[in-house]
C-alpha cells in the first residue's frame, strides 16, 4: 500500500465527521479510522435521521450520534459522507463552507469535472484537484478498475465486458435481513415477504440495480461505464456491464472480458497482479482455490483468478474478480482517500 | 413448437425406456412423456443403482424402477439416458445393439461427428443422421443457442460472450439438499457440512462447474463453447464462456454480449425473439419485469430481456436468458427428441 501508518503521535490530528454513521458503510468507516489509526483528534458521529440514544464505539469511547444539521460541519477538517446520494447534495455545500474536505461515497459528485475520484492505488495524483470534495467511486466500479489497472498500464486494454454478482450489502442493512427473512420463510415454506427488492432475492437473481434509464441500462451500470473512463482518464476505453444482485450477504463477484492493445501472457498478467498494492492472486484451480464472496470477509484485497486466454480472440482476457464492497468497495477507500489527503497536505 | 402432439390413438406407438428415472432429470422426463401424451406403448424406468422399491407413477400406475443391464434395452424403441457419462458410455451400445435409439443426456457423445446434437427449435434436419446415438446439449447450451439462433439467421453473430448463474439442480438431488441443508445452517449459525461441492454453496458463489482442465477453463465453458458450434455448424464463431454456481434452487440465468456481423435494431431482436419458437421476451424495466430464476418454474419457454445496444461497440447487443435447467435445459428437450424422432420415422 502506498498509505503511511500514521502511529506517531506527533503528526497533526485532524476532526472527522462520519455521515450515515449507523448505516452498513459508516459503521465500517469508524471501525476502519480506528483499525488504521488514523489521526482524529476528535470524531464526530452524524445521521440523517435522530437515531435516539445510538452510541458507537471508537477507541473505547461511546460516541453519541447526532442528527445532521448544516452547522455540523463547524471545526470539521474531513467529512466521510455515506448517507446517500440526497443527503451529499443537502450537506456537503454546508461542509465545504466550513472548509471540511468532504469524501463522498454516494454518487451525487462522482462525474463532476471539478471532482476527482479516486482510488489511492490507481489515480493518487488527481487529488490535487479537489476543491473541498473528493468522491469514493461505486463499490463496483473500484474492485474493477484496480484488478485492471496495472494490466491497463503495461499492455493497454482497448474492451471491457464485465457481468457482475453483487451481494445484498451493497442496498444495506434492510436488504441484509431481507435476504436472511426470506431464506428463512423459503425454508419454512412460509410466505415471502417483500420490502426492499421488488421482487423474491432468496434464492433468485435480480438482473436490477439502482434504476433503469432509458436506454435499457440500470444506473448501476452505467456508473460502472462511466467512472471506469473517468479514474483511467480514458473515454475511447470501450466497456460494457450488466449488474445483477444476488443472494449472498458480503461480496460483490465480477465476470470479466478485456481485450488487450498488446500480447500479454497469463503468468506476465499473474505477475503484475501480485505485484499491484491492493491485489492479490488466488488461482489454482486444481487445488480447488478460486476467489469467493465468502472469502472477502475479513479481506481488504481485491481477490483476482479464473485467469486464462480466451480460447478465440488472440488479445482476450477472462478473470474472475471478488471485492469486499462494504470495505474496498466503500469505507476502507473512503478512509485511504482521507490518508492521501493528509499526506498531501504536508 | 414444430411438434404434434400425438393425441391420436390409431399412431403408432413406442416402447420408451428411461435410464436414471429416480434422478431429477429423469423423474422430469418420466412427467413430460405424460404432459405431453407422448405415445409410449410401454414405459421401462431403469436406474444405475438397485433402487429396491422405489415405484414412479406414470399415466396412474405406479411403474417399478429395475436396475440397469445390459439385457434391459430388449424391445425398447427409444431409450432416454440421464445417468451420467459413465452410464452412457456403458449402456449405450447395448441399447444400440437392440435396435434401441439412444437419447443421451450427458456429454459423452456429444462432440462425436457421427452424433447429432440436436436441440429441435434449432437443428431438427441433423437428426436424420444419426446411428443410433442422439445426443441432448447441455442445459447451459440450449438456452443460450436458442435465443440467439433466430439472431444468428437474420444478421449473423461473429462473437458470443457469455457469463452464467448456474442453480444447484443442475448438479442433482444431493446439490438440492446441500444447498437446503447449508442456508438453514447458516442461518441457525451452526456449522456448513459440504458434500456435493468443495466449498460452501449458501450465500456463495462458485466460479468452478464441472472439472477443470490444463487451459484453465472449466468443461462446463469448453462444452458451451464446443456445443454451440457445432449446434450452429460455426467453427469461426468466436466464444467464451464462463460458468458459476450460485445458490438458487431451479432455472440458470445467463449475461450474453453478442456482435453481429450485420446492424439490427433492440426492436427488431425483441420481434424476431417473439416470433421463435420456445423463447419469450420479458423485458419491460419501467414495471420491474425481466426474467428471473424463480419465473422458470413451470415455464418451458426460454425467457429473454435486458436487450439492449452496447453503448460502444455499434454490433454490440446484451442481454439475460434463463432457462428451466431441469425441463428445456434436459428432460423437456430430450423428449422434444424423440418426439422429432418418430415424426421423422413416419
Amino acid at each position: 500500500m502506498p498509505i503511511l501508518l500514521f502511529m506517531e503521535s506527533k503528526l497533526k490530528k485532524y476532526s472527522v465527521a462520519v455521515l450515515g454513521a449507523t448505516g452498513v458503510v459508516g459503521r465500517e468507516m469508524v471501525k476502519i479510522l480506528e483499525e488504521r489509526n488514523f489521526p482524529v483528534q476528535n470524531l464526530k458521529l452524524l445521521a440523517t435521521e435522530k437515531s435516539t440514544g445510538v452510541f458507537i464505539n471508537f477507541q473505547g469511547e461511546q460516541i453519541k450520534v447526532e442528527k445532521v444539521t448544516t452547522q455540523s460541519f463547524e471545526n470539521v477538517d474531513i467529512a466521510l459522507f455515506s448517507a446517500g446520494k440526497e443527503a451529499s447534495i443537502k450537506f456537503a455545500p454546508a461542509a465545504v463552507k466550513n472548509n471540511a474536505v468532504v469524501i463522498d461515497n454516494s454518487s451525487a459528485f462522482r462525474m463532476k469535472n471539478n471532482v476527482p475520484l479516486i482510488i489511492p492505488e490507481v489515480n493518487p495524483g488527481e487529488i490535487k484537484k479537489h476543491n473541498g470534495i473528493i468522491a469514493n467511486p461505486n463499490c463496483s466500479t473500484i474492485q474493477l478498475v484496480i484488478a485492471l489497472k496495472p494490466i491497463y498500464d503495461f499492455v493497454g486494454i482497448k474492451r471491457i465486458i464485465v457481468s457482475t454478482y453483487q451481494s445484498v450489502s451493497g442496498t444495506g442493512k434492510q436488504a441484509i435481513n431481507e435476504l436472511r427473512e426470506q431464506s428463512q420463510a423459503f425454508l419454512n415454506k412460509d410466505k415471502i415477504v417483500k420490502k426492499v427488492y421488488p421482487h423474491q432475492i432468496a434464492f433468485n437473481i435480480l438482473p436490477h440495480i439502482d434504476i433503469f434509464l432509458d436506454n435499457g441500462y440500470t444506473k448501476e451500470e452505467i456508473k460502472m461505464i462511466n467512472e471506469t473512463r473517468k479514474i483511467l482518464s480514458d473515454n475511447s476505453l470501450k466497456i460494457t456491464a450488466f449488474a445483477a444482485r444476488v443472494p449472498v450477504f458480503y461480496g460483490h463477484a465480477e465476470s470479466v472480458y478485456i481485450e488487450t492493445d498488446e500480447y500479454i501472457s497469463i503468468p506476465g498478467i499473474k505477475q503484475l497482479l501480485t505485484d499491484f498494492p491492493g491485489v492479490k492472486v488466488i488461482d489454482d484451480p486444481s487445488r480447488f482455490l478460486y476467489p469467493l464472496p465468502i472469502m472477502s470477509e475479513n479481506e481488504d484485497d481485491i481477490l483476482v483468478g479464473r485467469i486464462r486466454k480466451d480460447l478465440a480472440e488472440e488479445n482476450g482476457i477472462n478473470m474472475w474478480i471478488i471485492g469486499n464492497n462494504v470495505r474496498k468497495g466503500a469505507a476502507l477507500n473512503a478512509v485511504q482517500i482521507a490518508e492521501l489527503l493528509i499526506l498531501e497536505e504536508k
